[in-house]
């Protein structure tokens, strides 16, 4: 039987990636997609828990069976497994995000936290980045690479609880060098709030900032992606920090 | 010279939960408050980024400094840190949750992803939760653990890049048998949708569904708060699965 695939994403059902990502999905099974009405960058693992969901059937996909839904991407993998589907996935593939979801950008990105909701439901799932924001972003070399690492994964299955974050940095095919197996790095933004005023007068703040790499060593994705390499980190959901477990028992009274 | 303490939380300005924390803080230090003006429950660590942030003086803390925000709960943060005080805290509270934030909830949970967010800005940041989702709910108890495990954090410092998530089960403070430091459960939502007609007649949908422990290990939070100790796991954002990097080389190419 054909393989049944999930595919979403943050950038919206109307983005150029989740379309790319669907015609490399489309050659390795039936494909369904579930993906936000509306932009959802930035939205981490956020669920809708105060308002009702709403979903609508979209014909832009020509054969794929797609539906727009109104809340996080999160909340399509939910809504797509226990309520439209009503059963799960063989897999889940989220993106292709335009723009780099690499180090700590997973814990911000919607499309790494739908992969990441797809793992805890012990669905095989990959998240896909490329590091091009351009909505006309040229998705050929991340779609070569994303066919490649399907085809391992469908073959091969996931580690138990584990998605992969698959990040291509802005090259052709032929100037990426390969694909590297990664940690994730240990980098953070270093925010700024541009502070402007409205008609009225009053305050208001656009997040922005720079993204500072301070994490020295060479196994990490950022390295892998600066140095030309695709990144590829088996991200869990697991977030005790185990090495320290020991360290901490002084807490307990 | 004083510490400065940072205070937040996911259930809005309004909650009580933030109240009670803020006058355990008020005994450690000096208190700044920012936190979201509307409840916040279930953004996970979602960032606004498509929208300008707004914040407004709170007067609701008699003497203590207050701003609520239009944000997420690590919006929150960064406003803080990058705006409101231009410098970084001594120390970052989060909660006192109205709920569990025990497992894999961290995940979904504000009031946790802003204790996050202060760990990857080096800050020691501390989430706590009660397990009574009640909006007038006992804090008592709750207080009083938080008390001594924010006393051990500001003598000891906390590990580099860890934040501790601090759950108490619903019971009076002598009902608990003490504060046990745990590996977060591997647990899961059985998810539902709850599916309803508008007066149109169009459906929409509520997420609904039923939490799962499907861990038998005896030392995680959940086995923690069922036996009727508060639960601390130190929680990184470092979502590697470093056990599985060496089994998936293979996808390198």
């Amino acid at each position: 039987m054909n393989k049944l695939i999930l595919v979403t994403n943050d950038d919206s059902i109307h983005a150029k990636g989740i379309k790319e990502l669907i015609s490399v999905a489309k050659t390795f099974g039936d494909v369904i997609v579930v993906a936000p009405e509306k932009p959802q960058s930035g939205m981490g693992h956020a669920i809708t828990i105060s308002n009702p969901l709403r979903i609508q059937k979209y014909e832009g996909f020509d054969d794929v069976v797609a539906y727009a839904c109104s809340g996080t991407p999160v909340d399509c993998v939910k809504i797509a497994i226990f309520e439209i589907l009503k059963r799960k996935p063989d897999l889940l593939l989220s993106g292709i995000n335009h723009g780099e979801n690499s180090s700590t950008n997973v814990l911000y990105s919607g499309t790494m936290s739908a992969a990441i909701e797809g793992a805890m439901e012990s669905i095989p799932s990959i998240g896909f980045s490329l590091a091009d924001f351009d909505s006309d972003a040229d998705f050929e070399a991340t779609k070569s690479i994303s066919s490649q690492i399907i085809k391992d994964v469908i073959l091969n299955g996931l580690p138990k609880k584990t998605c992969l974050n698959v990040n291509v940095p802005k090259l052709s095919l032929k100037e990426i060098k390969g694909i590297k197996v990664c940690t994730q790095a240990h980098a953070y933004w270093d925010d700024k709030f541009d502070s402007r005023l409205d008609q009225f007068g009053r305050p208001y703040y656009w997040l922005t900032g720079n993204f500072s790499d301070v994490d020295k060593r060479d196994d990490t994705d950022l390295h892998a992606l600066k140095n030309g390499f695709a990144s590829v980190v088996p991200t869990h959901f697991d977030l005790t920090n185990y090495k320290v477990l020991e360290n901490l028992k002084y807490l307990e009274k």
